[in-house]
């Protein structure tokens, strides 16, 4: 069974980056696929020193092999000033090419104002140098805070058509290019 | 006089980040402005949460207001997974347009492998989102194990030349956009 | 007194991309300062093919000199597949470091879509690479199609501000950065 | 069979971007798929005016129907002014999603000057926007002046063998992601 492995990258106690990435979550599980969320509010990270070494820091190789293990990988982001949040950054800078290449990635983003791919293309560019793959598929949530209804869905029906494509892309794709099934 | 910041964004000791960062500090104290650096090994800096509070962190208003007063920057980074480094990105997001809007920065970029300029493409996207201006000339050291001699000088003088060029312009263009002398 | 040449990269007769490069031109007239717009749709340019001679194209000259005579451009190109038009890439192929060093030059972009900054970002980096000077202030023109009434104008009150915004910027930091009045 | 189409954004006649182009489709051969190369000096091709119809030049459709029956594409460029070739940019404005979606791609770009990855960086995004695949090995020759033999073969053994594991990698990921043979 595919293994999906989901990211957020904001460390804020409500946050709409982490209910998008739940959104895509529950349409992946929905494809078959299993998901495991990581969640960078309860993960204890250092900064990363260039190093290999983290004492003290035993949920960088959690992060580390958890992400190792799976197939494909959806990373979620809040855009700050125009890129990806350094926290989601950091936290991949805490991983290298052998945790990282191969996998299928799914990318999200997340804005105050309006909607723009400019943290989605730092993303993607960030995974194609360690050697991951990213889908077509992307996913920039603008005016985020008019987004979700105040039961957690979304309001705008074409946006949520665009999540169940990102999910059958990410799934389907994962099983073709990793064999899985 | 032409003021300008320095922030390095490596964590490791014997970091090329800031020997390049100290080396581009030289010359424009050279051209007559005064320099300060901000070491993010010595600062206190939380993860950014997209909040404004970060209290027991008395070193991200520090961050903040040194960088309000400057008039200039520059912003050295290693290259990270073809991006900024997490920790210079965070440090940024801890900041805000009134500290960062009309700036005049310089970008340096510090690589273990051939040279690229996807880490300095990425700072010069996210500064001109806050407004900043950012100078053409920017810096991009491969390989940089061996860029340096014993006695911390660029052993390649082409180089050496073009941290002249840069800090050059940097002072210069700040005075004019800053009206400063 | 301060010059400012535009180029708008779209061939399409009736070209809202023309029409965004001409209100700007306007308010940088109206800010004193000189402007002439080079029409891609009249000049007869060839592909660029690497070399430095076109016989039988005299208009690339004209290209050539009139922005070489320039102090700051405006360049406006559609949004074609996420990215600068063909058309106007290919001229400033035609042009090198002689003709657009130093220029200060202000971008806008114009979607059919939802507003986006790549093709923005793609100017950005390019015009860098020329080591010409990019201003902060940038317009992309979302759903353009909407974007203009029967009069030629902006509806978006704000949209027309930031046109004010643009163009004082650019007329400000040219004179600024070339000395210029 | 999958069908693999390569397209090369110079007009030089003695071009390096062609060469390379080859030497990565003599590669894909081998691996069993079938190439067919286009050579955009000998198409007689347009600017792009925003259009469909371009009356006096059957080469559009030509260039439109060989790139709709491929299951995968190499893009060879170039890099001019940090950018992709507005040849090449305008040959890929003459298409659309019809065309060029879901094609798995693979990219080239070859530089007078030092490696960069600006332009495939560019073609990355933009083939995104088309939601079209692009594969994560990519190709940046260097100082193409000095890459290539009198035999027209590559001088470095390790970028030849980065050919190797590019083309091996468009064929064996345009099968499965195609679920051609």
């Amino acid at each position: 069974m595919v293994k999906i492995v989901g990211i957020g990258g904001s460390l804020r106690s409500n946050s709409s980056t982490y209910r998008a990435l739940e959104l895509a979550a529950q349409r992946v599980e929905a494809m078959g696929a299993s998901v495991e969320l990581l969640d960078l509010r309860t993960l204890k990270l250092p900064f990363c020193d260039g190093g290999d070494d983290y004492p003290g820091y035993p949920d960088v190789e959690r992060l580390q092999e958890t992400v190792k293990q799976a197939d494909g990988l959806i990373l979620a982001t809040p855009e700050y000033h125009g890129g990806v949040s350094g926290v989601l950054k950091n936290a991949l800078d805490l991983m290298s090419f052998e945790h990282l290449s191969d996998k299928v990635t799914g990318l999200i983003s997340v804005l105050g104002g309006q909607s723009n791919s400019n943290a989605l293309n730092d993303l993607r560019l960030i995974m194609r140098w360690v050697h991951a793959w990213v889908i077509p598929e992307q996913i920039a949530i603008g005016q985020v805070w008019k987004a979700f209804g105040p039961d957690g869905k979304l309001l705008d029906e074409k946006l949520s058509e665009r999540f169940d494509g990102f999910a059958e892309s990410l799934v389907v794709n994962t099983r073709k290019l990793r064999g899985s099934s």
